[in-house]
């Protein structure tokens, strides 16, 4: 069964006629369609993909199953003609602006209807060939781990590290990064989002790299916190800390776990045996976005599926001193998991 | 005048009693802030920044001249209770289910006004210090296309050539590429928007290069045709046709020049000189974002202003046989102009 056709049965659940569709990678998750401007309406009986002069030969090559219909750059006018009855829009997308345009440019009869994560909805549950990118997409991002430790980290400056991460990532057949690669020492590790620095990572320090390749569009994202020689007791314990918490989260990971009772259940481990904590989520789902659906947090609604792939991060960050996070890429499978990071979780001492 | 400043006087125009501003570009222009969730709130007495506990400490840094409050993740809840009287919110960018939620925690009292645009009009024109940055950007990217013609193109992948446009500037010092670039042989160059592909650069033929980079957050945005070799009539009357119209309209860049008439005049003199023209708009402003205002294009608006920072650049787009398009950046100055690209326009014959 087609996308589109699996799209269709959820807009009988949401009793709507048709389903317009704005949001780039939805589109492309529909469709098939690559480039920066393009939109489908999914219908019971139409599909119809929609863009501009630009795209027009890429789209027929690359949305083989949907009518074509050539508009203008805008888009919205052009789409506000194909849409009947009750019309989801995504409301988690489509501006107050654009909204205010498609509803004076609707005909008469036709009910915009908030249709939000709908496809998201999709999109949670990897098929085999999604499941295969992201499988090369966690491959090459393995290997940059193995990069890491061979070339050794101290002395060199976080956005040089970062900068051969992405050139590697690159050379190995990645499309392109997931992300820009965070890469912190010590008390830079204490920031979750901390942009590389133009700074020497010194020895016997705690280096936080997070980093990710995409594939055929797909993501994978990874952490490892690595040490660049011998280190006190503090972090000592910290890490782990976070290793074992992260470890049963992994072996918790199964359809039908609830997903804000594996964040809860991560968060305190690593609180009771260190003392703090992580203020971010346990985890995420990962795809065609490197930040999608379910989430694994504490104000997570749902469980998970077999088909779902999340990370699981727990982390310990201690503002001025040092940071920590361990990240697994992780799918559901029909009786259990399938955790398709490989690189070691005991720490690793690089520069040794 | 700080940016903030010249803000409220706009705010009084439009008669708001306050801005909400949460596309992060715009929050950067204000504020200086560079991470990824941010939002600010500025009354005529009053100028608030709200981030995630992610941010604390960089905002504190980075953000001297607002007062500060550590929000929830999501933002709009924590912005809502600060907002009063008619609250302008950015239409174009708030969704609208953003909309609602805000709609629903505004205090009594409290009008959301479509307020979109307001800050893209004052980043329309630049100081000196973005200029600066904007120059340098230049300066990086034209040093790509000499280090083309020193490589050679012919028997290169294009993508193996966009990626090592990439790499040159960012060793060169550019913060990262302010787009992917395009490089695009033969046929493909009539796609304007072509991705680089993995086939060889054949010899003899025309390749449009379109790059930028990013220095300082600031954009620079440059495209080139470059010949593989020696070439056949018609793609060299066409390229005469584009470098004519590109450079006539460049000399009649100039404070109160009308926009939409650079197009008309630019687009014109392509087509009655060979006949067939491009289907894009002729230029657009750039800074912090590769795409802003003002826009050179048969629906703009307005005319253009000492300050402002354009692209100009028109084209031939011939399917099935070849692309032309060149492409400078050019600040309107208080007299006239200044041409910030440096790299030359006569057709350039690379692999000689």
């Amino acid at each position: 069964m087609s996308r589109a056709d699996r799209l269709v049965a959820l807009l009988e659940e949401r009793e709507l006629d048709c389903l317009l569709v704005t949001q780039l990678v939805n589109v492309r998750y529909l469709t098939g369609f690559t480039g920066t401007n393009g939109a489908c309406v999914v219908t019971r009986d139409a599909r119809l993909f929609l863009t501009d002069f630009r795209y027009v030969q890429q789209a027929k090559q690359q949305v083989p199953e949907f009518e074509h219909l050539e508009a203008s750059r805008e888009l919205l006018g052009d789409l506000a003609a194909q849409l009947g009855g009750r019309a989801g829009f995504d409301d988690a997308h489509v501006s107050v602006r654009a909204h205010r345009l498609l509803s004076e440019k609707v005909g008469e009869g036709v009910e915009l209807v908030p249709g939000a994560g709908v496809v998201e909805g999709l999109r949670a549950v990897k098929d085999d060939e999604e499941l295969r990118a992201i499988r090369a997409a966690v491959e090459v991002a393995d290997a940059a781990y193995q990069e890491l430790r061979a070339a050794g980290l101290a002395g060199r400056t976080e956005r040089e590290v970062a900068r051969s991460i992405v050139r590697f990532l690159e050379d190995r057949g990645a499309d392109e990064v997931s992300f820009p690669p965070i890469v912190a020492a010590g008390a830079h590790g204490a920031l979750p989002h901390a942009a590389p620095r133009d700074v020497p990572i010194p020895r016997g320090t705690l280096v936080v790299v997070d980093l990710g390749a995409r594939v055929d569009g797909y993501c994978s994202d990874c952490t490892r916190t690595l040490a660049t020689g011998s280190l006190e007791d503090r972090p000592l314990e910290a890490y782990e800390a976070v290793r074992r918490a992260q470890q049963a989260a992994v072996d918790d990971v199964r359809a039908g776990a609830v997903c804000r009772d594996l964040d809860a259940m991560a968060r305190e481990m690593v609180e009771s045996s260190f003392g703090t904590g992580f203020e971010h989520g346990l985890g995420h789902g990962v795809g065609l976005e490197v930040h999608e659906g379910p989430r694994l947090a504490a104000t997570a609604e749902g469980s998970l599926e077999p088909g779902n792939v999340v990370t699981v991060e727990p982390g310990v960050y201690v503002p001025g001193e040092f940071g920590i996070r361990i990240e697994d890429l992780v799918a559901v499978t029909g009786d259990g998991r399938d955790v398709l990071t490989g690189f070691p979780k005991e720490l690793v001492t690089v520069d040794g």
